[in-house]
């Protein structure tokens, strides 16, 4: 059943949202190991190929690599250390230290131990089993509210 | 002044968030040719070594990757292709083509073409000026909210 192609209507913005965050990994079962049994993370769907969690209103998700290549028709081969990080933000300072114990009682490798950061926060990073740099940050210039979520305040206008 | 080493306290999970998405990107005005004039996202705060975009209750960031390395005490030779996808989900299906050609015409590669998904989707992929891979995507069987926030719905309970 063919499908109609799309309308070509009025010009749609693409918001400034993303909506999954998917990295690629070589062994679910070990990726699975890490995040549902050392950090407790709860899937809301998996199979053999992929896993996918909530995570507010985004949705992170850990797929084969060789499945995500397949996906964005990539060459395995090319892959490499991700020149990219996620962070979690924590709300108090004190939350950083046993956060990074936990990832590394977890299986992560630190990376750098937690210390203060040159921006005026605190803030450590670890890697996840298939090398994801992960920073856990404070940053009391940040808002955050209940649910987690960050906001970056909208900067002084410099009087002139 | 010395400050107080973390108190070891009541062990606190790690929430399901991802507070920040840094990508690690070679030439920050070639990326915010396309991520501020191509795709008209706006920044919150940029210098010289860093952008931050609001996403929702997120932040995305382009760092120089240099410096990023330098963050995560990575070796920068080490970066490959990252083995990871970003994903943008859309309302309806007709918004997908549009928005790929929109990406196209920021300066984006297309990865693959827009069509059927496997998953009973469509979507396509494009490559940022840096190679990272965003998905645009529409799946009908993924709830969204007004404000873009996606929620997988519970898998259905198998009859027994």
């Amino acid at each position: 059943m063919a499908l109609a192609s799309s309308v070509v209507g009025e010009e749609q913005p693409m918001e400034q949202r993303i909506s999954i965050v998917t990295l690629g990994v070589k062994n679910l079962a070990v990726s699975r190991r890490f995040y549902v049994d050392g950090l407790s993370w709860k899937p809301v769907y998996e199979d053999k190929e992929i896993i996918f969690f909530q995570t507010g209103g985004m949705v992170f998700a850990l797929f084969l690599r060789d499945k995500l290549a397949e996906d964005f028709q990539a060459n395995p081969a090319a892959f490499g250390r991700a020149p990219m990080a996620l962070a979690y933000n924590v709300r108090t300072k004190n939350e950083v230290d046993p956060l990074m114990r936990l990832a590394e009682a977890a299986g992560a490798t630190v990376l750098k131990s937690a210390r203060q950061a040159t921006w005026g926060g605190y803030s450590g990073y670890f890697a996840d089993p298939d090398g994801f740099a992960w920073e856990v940050a404070w940053n009391p210039n940040w808002r955050m509210t209940p649910d987690g979520s960050i906001h970056i305040p909208a900067p002084n206008k410099k009087s002139s």
